[in-house]
């Protein structure tokens, strides 16, 4: 059997009007960070704008994709000279692809993969470097690419920051290398980075840096290639997707978190307990904790970089759920409360939480605390199941940091605007600022086929409060698998609502993007301003179904007002004839006296 | 000329799943309020649920719909009564239509109207009304509407509303007539209700009422037909747009309006404006006091319901704009700009502003005192010029009370998370906690194509801290003209941020809408949870378009998870196990017992 896997199977070459192109950071030459440049139209007189890139090799014309050699391996040197053993592996068995058949089976991805293994007197984890005080090749990396490249924050920017409201959060103007160690030292960040994943394009979570997303990704009920499961990876990050969750289930899940992962440039997470209740035939009941322990190792020898734990999920909560309105939504949460109400016995989970963090540590698998108990209503928000959960996911969180692990927390899920502030705050408290990792919070329950709006709204407010990383939801929550478009929907919905974050937060550098599309926009400089959107494809077709003509694209209207009626067409002859008068001061004067009774009240700006 | 005006040129029929219902406020059978209510399915042992109904009677197939007779006028008997003298009405001019040209234009409404005007010793405006104690029937519809017809709150109602952060509004638990008369009398409160609009169903905005959206229509470069224009206001209005301003310019837009003003069930706004900038063809210099007076009293005679006027843009405020880097972004505020700058001269809407007001008050149209220098960017947000020219609406707003007037008062526009209460604050304390209506805000400028999303966040921020009524914006918003997709994509859009909003607030009712579609999606009752959501239509078809088989309606599981990994499905198993227990609390202390370590804190709850 052959797979396809020719380039055309995923979708390659540079979003419409950029490229491509790549930075070393000071003092490394070997280390090239990817960013993406969208050249200006002349008439801007601006050099060309740089934007966070996590398309990968595939927005690269320059690289030739085979899927079945596999992406780059940026980490290959790094991880070379830290002295990891080469282990066997374990054996590859009929049921980590759900017994697929002859015909059935989907082949691994032949891609080369040696199997690392950390031992127990080496630092392993970007944790334990960091504790260590050693910066990590994977701390420089994400530092640069935090920076966008840049050398140093601009005096502009400087101003920006302190615009902000960051909640307590302590955004420098410039990310050091060493700022990156620091955080992760106090586990206020995390560099989802399995050593058994070297195509990692290194990327830094934490609510000192920017905004990140998640989308998740899972295969469909009948795969017909391999290339076609990587190929929603390669949508996901195209749109700006900085980890994708694979939650793949039923058969062949193993060989395509292989071929995803040999071919991901950014983080993978999963959910072992999907494949693990897969193993014992769908019964919860009949998980046990070596089945789950040989999942772990199973996938963290793939290259997982992060797994949701629902370690949180403790017998005595689940009474907790029972008068909720909507119960437990979480699937790992009701598998383990099933679980647990079945034996009438603690989580295996809780139990055998040391012995997760030892597997976890010698990869450098990243924790993702599940929440279990998040609310699945606005109703049931902020509630007794879910609080006590997330106390408990505090404990848990100091035990993995003690043992070496990073960790971030999961969080809801359905929230009620005013509500919302609380769960961040609880969770800095409780979590010891562990990086917050959320579901939307969707903000009403009232809007089936708009959910990626209505959390929209509580992601962009949750990660102005600190949250660290978003999760996607899209148009096609509570309703049905997202397809291609859902995806994309998805991914810019969230973009958008990170950077309103990053905006509102502070950043230094977000409004730089901001400003530059607002200069786009006031000058007619269509195309800039589709390029400099998350989404030009979608701008320029919006622009061009009602005014098709390449002379549109300089036009200084568009058929929203009309040229008649375009203030911004009026509001730019209005600074001509400003700036024909002999300055503005003077111009000010004049009007001033011509007003009559003038009033402009102090203080009022920003 | 003939123009189409059968049924089927205006969407009608009701929305799916629900039928147009009506309930009289007790003590008045003389009145019927419209409400849509939703019948559940059987196995919910729910009464149907009521929802707000701003769809007028084109989605009650017991009205006959015809275009040239025009819509129901509920409000006719009680105009009768309150002796308001018949006009003959100004004579239209052909510069009225842009002077177009026989075969181009269209022909006036052929609906009976009588012109009515307010005589100077009587009570006309619903401000007069209220100030002298008088409850009138709009005040009694209005509070019906906003029970959503129930009788009182029930106490499960009254928890709710302790629930919320209301930020200073006052919801009460029941909205009385006399309550929506006082809300009135202290100018926080509008119902925009034109003595010559009998066809309104009246509609209360104010921060202690529900929030409310408007969507925005204009006519089409090439008009048809009459009813394709009155088919935008009906679809707006399908999807739950409160009022509708018509943007309309060009040819035939004192027609178009008569048709859209004698079909329309919901208040209408406008920008004269615009009309007197076609009668003086084109160009700003040329305005005068002369053709906007007429044009004000041309539209009131129709029967505009509110007039978008941009006094406060002061010729000492245009320099203030001069830096911005997008200069003025308001249509009416550049041309008025514009005018300023031509003539070096005070704005000669702010010099005749009393003027205005008695043209308003005679007809009670309601002021919506325009933002023409509101922010266009994130980086022009809350500026000096912004917040001078919200002063000045402050001092107008005071001149239109002292005048009988109604006011409510727009907003910006683009503004970044951190900014956005500093609006509401500052709106409130300047402008005498008149109603503000904003646009969006968008909280950032980088999402073209995207823009109802990154504005239904600022929309559902500002609505939480008080704003009365959103402004939508589609996704077009920047590019170009909105067609039938986008105007639905907004409404919808906006419905759900202004839900989120009263949510937040605490309004006793909004959240058993949640509820209700909660306990519908923990059911599996599918048809419950798309006819309770705001869009009924793309829900059912985003869930059929993987699994479209009637069976899969009552199916306990959907194509997301699927059967095996529903964690809904799990979570109602886990519940009814735990009934099968001899109940839940002797349930509970077994747990208890049987997970050794137990930790439930205390006061985590809500």
């Amino acid at each position: 059997m052959t797979i396809q896997t020719k380039p055309e199977n995923v979708t390659t070459g540079p979003i419409i009007g950029s490229r491509r192109v790549y930075s070393t950071p000071p003092g490394r030459p070997d280390i090239a960070v990817p960013f993406r440049e969208v050249a200006l139209h002349p008439s801007a007189n601006e050099p060309p704008f740089w934007l966070y890139d996590s398309s990968g090799p595939y927005t690269d014309p320059q690289i030739h994709i085979d899927l079945n050699a596999g992406a780059p391996k940026p980490r290959a040197p790094w991880l070379a000279r830290r002295g990891f053993a080469p282990v066997a592996g374990r054996a590859v068995r009929p049921e980590d692809n759900g017994f697929a058949g002859e015909g059935m089976l989907v082949p691994p991805c032949p891609a080369p993969h040696d199997i690392l293994a950390g031992q127990a007197q080496m630092p392993v984890t970007q944790y334990e470097f960091a504790r260590a005080g050693i910066i990590t090749e994977e701390m420089i990396y994400a530092a640069h690419r935090e920076n966008l490249g840049r050398a140093q924050a601009a005096d502009e920017a400087k101003a920006r920051l302190a615009d902000g409201e960051s909640f307590g959060a302590a955004i420098p103007e410039f990310v050091t290398p060493e700022f990156v160690r620091a955080e992760i030292a106090a586990g206020r960040a995390i560099i989802p980075a399995n050593i058994n994943h070297p195509e990692v394009e290194p990327m830094i979570i934490g609510r000192n840096f920017l905004v990140k997303i998640n989308a998740n990704i899972g295969n469909s009920a009948v795969t017909s290639s391999a290339a076609e499961e990587v190929e929603k990876l390669v949508w996901a990050i195209r749109w700006g997707a900085d980890t994708v969750m694979d939650l793949s289930t039923g058969r062949n899940i193993h060989n395509i978190r292989g071929w995803i992962l040999r071919n991901s440039p950014v983080p993978i997470g999963t959910v072992p307990l999907y494949q693990a209740l897969e193993k014992v035939g769908g019964d919860a009941a009949k998980l046990n904790w070596e089945v789950f322990r040989d999942t772990l190792i199973e996938q963290a020898e793939q290259g997982v970089d992060y797994f949701t734990i629902h370690a949180g999920v403790r017998l005595a909560y689940v009474p907790l759920t029972a008068k909720r309105v909507t119960g437990i939504v979480s699937r790992g949460g009701s598998i383990m409360a099933q679980w647990c109400l079945s034996h009438h016995r603690e989580s295996f989970l809780y139990e055998h939480f040391d012995e997760i963090c030892d597997i976890m540590r010698a990869y450098d698998v990243s924790f993702s605390l599940g929440d279990g108990l998040r609310p699945g209503s606005n109703a049931d928000a902020n509630d007794a199941a879910q609080f006590a959960e997330l106390e408990t996911l505090g404990e848990l969180t100091r035990i993995a940091w003690a043992k070496g692990c990073q960790v971030m927390i999961e969080g809801p899920g359905h929230v009620p605007m005013h509500k919302v502030k609380a769960n961040m705050d609880k969770q800095l408290a409780t979590c010891g600022e562990a990086p917050f990792y959320t579901l939307g919070p969707l903000t009403t329950d009232i809007a089936p086929g708009y959910d990626h709006i209505t959390s929209a709204i509580g992601a962009a407010m949750i990660g102005w409060f600190g949250t660290a990383m978003l999760c996607y939801v899209t148009p096609k929550e509570h309703l049905g698998l997202p397809d291609r478009a859902d995806v994309k929907t998805g991914v810019i919905t969230y973009k958008l609502a990170a950077h309103a974050a990053d905006l509102a937060k502070g950043h230094p550098l977000a409004r730089l993007r901001d400003d530059a599309i607002s200069r786009a926009r006031f000058e007619f400089r269509w195309e800039d301003q589709f390029n400099l959107g998350l989404d030009p494809d979608t701008a320029r077709q919006f622009h061009d179904e009602t005014l098709p003509k390449e002379a549109h694209k300089t036009a200084h209207f568009c058929s929203m007002c009309g040229p008649k009626f375009c203030s911004m067409k009026i509001s730019q002859d209005i600074r001509a004839q400003a700036l024909q008068a002999d300055g503005m001061r003077e111009m000010s004067e004049t009007f001033s006296k011509a007003g009559g009774q003038i009033y402009v009240p102090a203080g009022t700006g920003d």
